[in-house]
């Protein structure tokens, strides 16, 4: 399996764009992002666990009841969200996306990101759509991470190649983060495309599988989004035989998604809101897998260990306190921590209480822009993973006025 | 019953000291406290829930399993957790305290606050306990209240004088808190005195049943401390009848106490680290108590209101997200939401949509350093109230480095 170029249009068949309709009002920003298969696809999905929903996302989930999907449509600069024609402007735009592309409005998933509670007119879809449409490319994916992005500072595209039946087969995706970021089922705005040949039940069940160890372990901030969602379409056009049971290929799938999905996960969390570190917090050897997870969310999850990474201060006792009141079940004098960065690892902690260690060392290795603290519970076999960012300065600066 | 002067000296019979004594390099900031009864007093305590435990807490706990205590020592720059040899210091200094003090060990509280992890020496202590029992004062809790500030800004004290079977009582408090304030079951430092008599187990009672709705519902940060309690000592001087059982006395306790625990608790929050703005979220109409404290508490934990609240900004999105989120049972459609200070009051979300409001007036309201989020769920009849701040550059600066 290797990564490629290409995102959501490296997979057979899938073409895409992103444009600037009027949303925003800053037109050097694009804030209207399409993704389209030349077939009809098998769709899979997960979405936010906030009770306050989307308007799309009621119009997603019942697009999306026969598993089929072909077109993704997915606005900036407005979620959306507590707007009282909310359904109303959400339906229409798959009505314009359908009419555009001639295609059932059934197979129109529909998505949001931005402001919460702002009013949004259905004119910048309606002037938009014609040239959306005209530009849908195989090279577009670049344009359609762009159109999806909010505070994010970078787009986010990943894609692999793998072999299945002895087909070519691909899984891309791209990704729109940042804020209001803590995985609750599903989280942020991420779409994934597939040429693999899969059963919409199975493509749902590999999905739903894989967001409990990728997109459910990062946290920006701890808030849980309203319009979060995590879309695949699969088109079969790699051409291996269906998959519709587990198995072999089935496995080669969720490898494949897999990669995909923790690739995405980094960079969502390495440009959260404000960020300049990416955070990793491994857990080895817990009693239970849910402690495992428990445990590492709550250490990317600390406010005060996250300041702590942005000074690149190795204040240890925090990564402590914060296992200690996971509700996880650990053995306090057992735990062991290290600080780790391409700049080499440091024992910073040993059975739960301080150890010597060079400050001078830990700067060095805290300074790096990709820090992984490593946690050994030495209490049973259960491992796990969760990323997270710093918290700084300009997460308070962006979120102090966010909405000017 | 009236607010008065005093602090944990206002009832008859306490005594209160601070000093430096050398556990903080800087001779300018006080770093160990005493508070003294003269005669023995019911005891009553509760603790953090972290797992990770300060070595204070395992001496306390053993020495108020009686129900009874005359003196609590207190030291700050150190919080004696995650030491090797945490216990014996622990133990040390609450021999030192019993020895100075002429009482048995078995009445000293003992307790600690600071960096985590970090050695800390019996020297100190035994250099400082002479002078801190001769500056035992009726005026000292001024003093005593300094020696526990850790990022503290302003120290926080408080006292109340009312009335029972026709004699005045008293109880004071004072409180450290600042950072790694999320309290569950307990939390920061809190020591209350009183010359009530009242039996250890009503004592415990009116303890264990005040921080539901006081302590319990603050959040600084997210971050429960790993060295978190609050201990009230009832000395009977006042000389009313013993309070052994619920009624009319016990109620009157009970409202006294709530008196000094509320005031200390917007102390708290309003002092957070980096903190401009105490924040309080009330939560009116809503199904269930459990639901009213679920939602009070998680939009006064959202990073990114709290963040929007630095700035200013009525992103009453984000309190609907934090609603959304929390995991009570509501009815979004239902969700009234105002800003309120001294600057007036301003509706900007009903039945969980946007409504047209003045911005400008709404900013008016915001820059004020008391800000209340009003939430009417309009579901129910139970209200909550949760404390906290907003989340400020000064807040990463003072967790970027806190050790150094």
């Amino acid at each position: 399996m290797n990564y490629i170029d290409g995102g959501v249009c490296a997979a057979k068949g899938f073409k895409a764009a992103g444009i600037h309709c009027g949303i925003r009002k800053n037109k050097d920003k694009k804030d209207l992002s399409l993704i389209y298969s030349e077939a009809e696809a098998s769709a899979a999905a997960v979405y936010t666990t906030n009770l306050v929903k989307g308007a799309p996302l009621v119009i997603t989930k019942e697009h999306l009841s026969d598993g089929k999907a072909q077109a993704i449509i997915c606005n900036s600069g407005n979620a959306n969200t507590c707007n009282a024609n909310g359904l109303e402007i959400a339906d229409k735009t798959s009505k314009l996306c359908s009419k555009a592309l001639n295609i059932s409005e059934k197979d129109i998933v529909v998505a949001s990101t931005g402001v919460i509670g702002l009013p949004l007119e259905i004119e910048p879809f309606e002037k938009g759509m014609p040239e959306l449409v005209k530009s849908l490319s195989s090279d577009g994916s670049d344009s359609a991470a762009q159109g999806i992005m909010t505070t994010d500072t970078v787009k986010k595209e990943v894609a692999v190649e793998f072999e299945l039946d002895g087909k070519i087969c691909h899984i891309g995706g791209i990704a729109k983060g940042s804020g209001m970021i803590h995985p609750n089922m599903a989280t942020m705005l991420v779409f994934i495309t597939s040429d693999v040949s899969i059963s919409s039940e199975m493509l749902q069940k590999a999905l739903s599988g894989d967001i409990q160890n990728t997109f459910n372990m990062i946290s920006i901030d701890g808030d849980t989004s309203t319009n979060d969602m995590v879309v695949v379409l699969a088109n079969g056009l790699a051409g291996n035989s269906e998959i519709n049971a587990e198995g072999e290929s089935f496995n080669i799938f969720m490898k494949a998604l897999n990669s995909v999905t923790v690739a995405l996960c980094r960079k969502i969390a390495g440009d959260g809101e404000g960020a300049t570190k990416l955070l990793e917090c491994k857990v080895n050897n817990a009693k239970t897998l849910s402690d495992a997870k428990t445990v590492a969310k709550s250490v990317i999850c600390s406010s005060l260990l996250k300041a702590a990474m942005f000074g690149a201060d190795a204040n240890w006792g925090r990564v402590l306190c914060a296992i200690g009141y996971s509700k996880a079940q650990v053995d306090v004098n057992k735990i062991d921590v290290y600080f780790k960065s391409c700049k080499g690892e440091i024992l910073v902690c040993k059975n739960g209480a301080g150890v010597d260690f060079s400050e001078e060392k830990a700067k060095e290795i805290l300074l790096e822009n990709e820090i992984l603290i490593l946690v050994d519970l030495n209490d049973g076999e259960y491992s796990s993973c969760a990323w997270g960012c710093d918290l700084t300065y300009d997460y308070v600066k962006i979120n102090g006025d966010y909405r000017t």
